[in-house]
């Protein structure tokens, strides 16, 4: 049986998960890795300049996208998927229907197959939440992250004056998620549901008060949320506070017909987010270069996709020990 | 749009269920109920003899099989299949194959799709098993059922002489289950995981002793568990133990390339096992109704189905709200 041919656009933390990911794949082979910038050495010597993806066309079966969401996948992701199939990790929720759509026609004319938002939310969240809807259609939706890193909140302290560094943890409130668990279906409002907790390096002589204060009172970001400032030197951040653990919990609390009450929880506890987001990703190139030798062009989510696709083993080993 | 027209063969706890499941759903109706038995009334009148089924060839897009695994699904899946779209829960682990095979053959020469072993184990489950064993290859499964009342347990402790009746629980040992949760893929025996407690009511002047040691002692279904008997009259037996729930989880535990450890974990708290078997047969009756109208035949189980095929919503209202 040949070997599904992967390439990767895209060398930061994703691509480099992604690289030793497909190195566990008996069934996959890494054939390049590409990237803009210049001298950027991987596992396997110097990546591929992205000017050299024209010759790669028919030498690659999945091209695994591995940008940001702002400003790359949505520009690289239509680009892409008139020469190759792709996986994306599209993750600005509000955006995915545009994303989708653009994707779509491209993969139609082109022949080629776009999934995009994989990863764990969007992505593992996102079948949990229409899986148990459906099974479970009178209920209610709870979403909980962490304990966990958000990227986005540390760079917003970071852009504070006097900030040096900083590292922030969204962490879920225990009392509202057992709640939540016994099948109470609480209303809980942003508050009640997470705190976040920051780890901070601060300039020497820096007003440590109004950084405070501008950490706990910034809308959007946490002026909705108790939240916890720490002091620390960038030694302690860079040892205790170096890794990129995430995760949280779907839970979905509801009734049938005679009041009898049922949970339903995923729940995912992360060391490394890039890491398991990166393993999601090689998963679903899989799935990807299956269903387009089946014939399916355009674009799918993590909803469009059956599950025995993303398995190494075949259906009828699945079926005799898995299902 | 015209509704999904829906038929129920069967009415035990599972089909009483599913009559009571479709009157929640907008989008289905359900157009008859079927018995071998003669004289049973369902909520809308007397239900249906089987002898009436042909009738209903091109009135009813999915019948919905409520029989039993050992004897009912096996054969009637085959012959109803001839006539109709079908799902089922059949759960016969070891038969999923075979009944998979003679099941497909079918549905390919009828232009029909059957949709097998839906439910929660198999079912919701076997979701997990695979979507968690795809995305974190190295790693380790771990199910938990419970705690929750086995019916094959309770039905062999009552065929001991002696006892009346009986109900046993199977139940998760939760020091086993935070040992798997905390990421440390312990190795864990038969009596490590689950522990055994049963509510027997016995004979006036039956001996207790040897009825409780032939329970502990029972091969294959007590004597690798610690098990707990509890002699309790018929009244708090009804009083207390009427209920049918169940549950339990499937976990994962692994670790991506650098040792970096991730805990992927469903888990389910059911407050009736056969409701909640049936709110999932339903929802995937509406699947296996869209599939057969894109030109879907033969045979599937859930690890076939895209998860959007399973929802009331459409596509865009799933990838603009649950994505």
């Amino acid at each position: 049986m040949s070997k599904i041919r992967v390439g990767i656009l895209g060398y930061g933390n994703l691509g480099r998960g992604v690289e030793l990911a497909l190195g566990n794949m008996s069934d996959m082979e890494l054939v390049g890795i590409f990237t803009r910038r210049k001298g950027v050495i991987t596992k396997s010597g110097e990546a591929l300049n992205v000017d050299k993806l024209a010759d790669y066309i028919g030498k690659i079966d999945v091209m695994i996208l591995c940008g940001g969401s702002a400003t790359d996948l949505p520009k690289q992701g239509v680009e892409i998927l008139k020469n190759f199939n792709t996986v994306d990790s599209f993750d600005t929720h509000a955006r995915i229907p545009e994303h989708f759509s653009n994707m779509d026609k491209v993969g139609k004319e082109s022949g080629r197959l776009g999934a995009i938002s994989i990863g764990w939310d969007p992505g593992l969240f996102s079948i949990a939440r229409v899986l148990f809807n459906s099974v479970l259609p009178n209920g209610k939706d709870y979403t909980f992250w962490g304990k966990g890193v958000s990227q986005g909140h540390s760079d917003a302290i970071r852009r504070i004056d006097g900030v040096v560094d900083a590292r922030q943890y969204t962490i879920p409130v225990e009392s509202a998620v057992e709640k939540v668990r016994s099948g109470l279906n609480p209303e809980l409002t942003t508050r009640e549901k997470h705190t976040r907790e920051c780890f901070v390096v601060a300039k020497e002589g820096a007003d440590l008060k109004r950084i405070e204060s501008e950490i706990v009172n910034m809308p959007n970001y946490f002026a909705d949320y108790d939240t916890t400032v720490h002091f620390i030197s960038k030694e302690e951040l860079d040892r205790d506070h170096s890794g990129i653990p995430h995760g949280g919990m779907v839970i979905r609390s509801g009734n049938t017909y005679s009041d009898m009450d049922h949970v339903l929880e995923l729940k995912l506890t992360l060391d490394s987010n890039p890491e398991f987001t990166s393993s999601v990703l090689v998963a679903y190139a899989r799935a990807v270069y299956r269903l387009n030798k089946e014939g399916k062009s355009g674009c799918v989510t993590v909803l469009d996709v059956p599950l025995a696709k993303l398995s190494p083993l075949s259906e009828d080993e699945l079926r005799a020990k898995m299902v």
